[in-house]
């Protein structure tokens, strides 16, 4: 089998060790997990034939983009075969007008970005790694703006995915919507590779908004900025980005990426985009809001430069982080919360850090209820990476309490399974059930998802 | 197992033939199909009973809102029980601050709008008939305001189903977001009873606009007006409502709701929502567009009785379309293509309409590349009933040819069977492997969905 790989694929399949290693990791703690080889097809058709060959010799299959992912997804559990997307980065369609791309799976958000810097359009959808665009689906990402343009879920149109059987299958399409039928396309973004491997994706595009505003704003009290978000999202304002960082994380950026005009604090950064009107008079509602709570004067960060000096730092949040603790490793925890349980959660989750004297800088997508404790575990104490995994298993089971769920961008991987299985409780089975339709021989991506 | 439910129900159980009659029955050209016996269940626990004495019977289930269908979906084609929501109208929660709301599936959106009048909150989705919300959830209708607000698919956060097996599961929740496994909630919107009874719905609401502001806009020709569109989406502007009337359904609305301010024209309908300077910008931006399209002066409805009489005549237009051809029926299509190819689309279905000899006045939701054609029909002129099917099917295979999609907001019910299984070609075997797992027996709404 191995060998009618290589026959087929030549140097674009490999075993050597050092690449397999590189594919059974992702970035957080799981152990390397790696497959038996990996493969860089070029095509659907290539996928298809790949497919084929796993299936008639019962292997299990292991989709793969960057590696960015954070719940184990891309773990070869069971070893068997790597696809990696790599060599599958052609943009196929731009339709300006229309609003809509279709692209390979192996394009990373960055290369789309850079595509589309002469149409007037982009992309919302930043989960800050410069993940594939098949991952980011495959996994229903979000992050720092889908506050206002919402998720994977929300901006995916259409998918082809290769099924388990080998036969390739088109959902979804280009019409803006559609009642027709049921909804494959958004069963596929978030089912981890374990329905289908998603080869090419129609998304969403959005005009460049005339104007952005960037802006800071501090707060002497963590319950005062989560709840100054409430109000803020009440107000109708649409907000573009609304992001949540603790002291402990202010103290991290302002080291590590020299934000020193801002003090270690609560402290939100705020992304208004509009006309020059609109966003003078969102920015103008939202100070006084802010004001109402507390907040500091707005530090505004209007010019590119500046504003992507800010957008950085947030991004680097979690190389920050590690810079407080160094030789740590760090793990992002994910829950998601209905807004107004916000506060009190994230309240209860850091005094029960302290308590258990963890060190986890928090930030947060709060416009959607959404938040990140990162873990700083020292890798030689395997008593601490227990009692990181016993606060996360902690705060999950309390946001699900809440009404919230275990994961709001992350997915389940292998490393939420336990949680999946209490939040979704007796629906479970039937999420079951469609997996066992769609891969009877249970060869795609083994170990995901269910326990 | 009629005796049984008669036990059980009592006087919310009936075989009265006029009520079978007027439960097998939608608002299109589809002929009676009645069932066996029509049960009216107050509570989810209900439901269960019901399902379990059908599912150990072998008797179908057809679950029923109020009967606005209009693609065949709540025709008993099998007999059996319908399942009617009309006692179950309770508003279970309303959570203000989070902006979401849970309610029992058969409260009408009407009902919805009541109780959140003193809120300060609206629900936006709006298929301009009184559906209920859980018939609307089947369908993943949608409706004017699509546009800016999304469809049902994007604002059903969750759902408490009854299983065909009897089972209770509750999908999604109350987190703005999750990846947390399969998305079981977006797969029941739209799946039309055929996976499932959906007899709990949680929405998100959306903060009442501080302005809001309609305008009129009249054109002399009709691929102006559709192409103006399409620099309206691009300007950023988000535009509430922008809805497409032909001439002829013009002619219509100005005889049947006295719209004598306005000329038997191609019309674009507008609605603005913000605040008091956003919809004064908006209404610039979108007014400057318009001219270069030779559009009319903007006729203002700004006041609420104006604004109400504008949007009263736009959901009338169904019963002014009737008085067009006194005595006839009228059968409203749904196609949804490419912003780019709307004005083509409907053109072309316009031309061969006067070729056919059939009167169909249009509305659009063509912000969303949507529309419909209402087919007057003589119901003593079978003839008549076929060319429009046939126009009908012409149309449906041109917009999938187009990259659209044969149903933007109508569903397939048994209407649509042939036209989705050409749209979703090889994907629909696994749309059957969907409902075989969760439905073995075939008793949830058969004969629906599928050839």
């Amino acid at each position: 089998m191995l060998n009618q790989l290589r026959n087929i694929f030549g140097k674009r399949f490999t075993t050597n060790n050092t690449i397999l290693e590189r594919h059974g990791k992702d970035e957080a703690y799981h152990p390397v997990a790696p497959p038996d080889g990996v493969v860089f097809p070029e095509t659907t058709e290539e996928i298809r034939e790949i497919v084929i060959l796993c299936s008639d010799n019962s292997i299990p299959m292991v989709p793969f983009g960057v590696g960015t992912s954070l719940e184990g997804g891309i773990g070869a559990l069971s070893g068997g075969i790597c696809i990696d997307f790599a060599k599958m980065k052609n943009i196929l369609e731009i339709n300006q007008l229309d609003m809509d791309c279709k692209v390979q799976a192996g394009v990373t958000r960055k290369e789309l970005e850079g595509k589309l810097r002469d149409t007037g359009l982009f992309f919302p959808v930043d989960p800050g790694a410069d993940a594939t665009i098949g991952g980011m689906a495959a996994t229903s990402a979000s992050g720092t703006n889908a506050v206002r343009y919402g998720t994977m879920r929300n901006n995916v149109m259409g998918l082809t995915v290769v099924m388990a059987n080998g036969e390739i299958i088109k959902t979804g399409g280009r019409a803006r919507k559609s009642s027709a039928g049921y909804d494959l396309t958004r069963l596929f973004v978030g089912s981890e590779g374990t329905l289908g491997i998603i080869s090419e994706i129609t998304l969403k595009l959005y005009g460049n908004p005339p104007t952005i505003s960037a802006a800071v704003c501090q707060f002497d009290n963590l319950e005062n900025a989560v709840n100054s978000v409430i109000d803020s999202l009440l107000s109708g304002v649409p907000l573009a980005r609304i992001e949540l960082l603790d002291e402990v994380q202010m103290q991290a950026c302002i080291n590590f990426s020299k934000l020193h005009e801002f003090n270690p604090k609560p402290t939100l950064f705020f992304e208004f985009h509009g006309s020059d009107t609109e966003v003078i008079e969102q920015t103008k509602t939202i100070q006084d809001i802010m004001k109402e709570y507390g907040g500091s004067k707005f530090e505004w960060k209007n010019l590119p430069e500046e504003r992507n000096r800010l957008w950085k730092a947030r991004h680097n949040a979690y190389y920050a982080s590690l810079s407080l603790k160094p030789g740590c490793l760090a793990w992002s925890s994910d829950v998601c919360v209905p807004i107004t349980e916000l506060a009190n959660c994230i309240i209860e989750s850091k005094e029960k850090l302290i308590s258990m004297n963890l060190l986890a800088p928090l930030v947060g997508h709060v416009g959607d209820g959404n938040f990140h404790l990162l873990y700083l575990i020292d890798p030689d104490d395997a008593n601490q990476l227990k009692k990181a995994k016993d606060h996360n298993k902690w705060m999950v089971e309390k946001a699900i309490e809440l009404g919230g769920t275990c994961t709001g961008e992350h997915g389940i991987g292998y490393g939420k399974a336990e949680f999946l299985a209490k939040e979704a409780g007796s629906s479970i089975k039937f999420m079951k059930n469609i997996k066992n339709s769609f891969d009877p021989k249970g060869l795609l991506n083994p170990g995901k998802i269910f326990l």
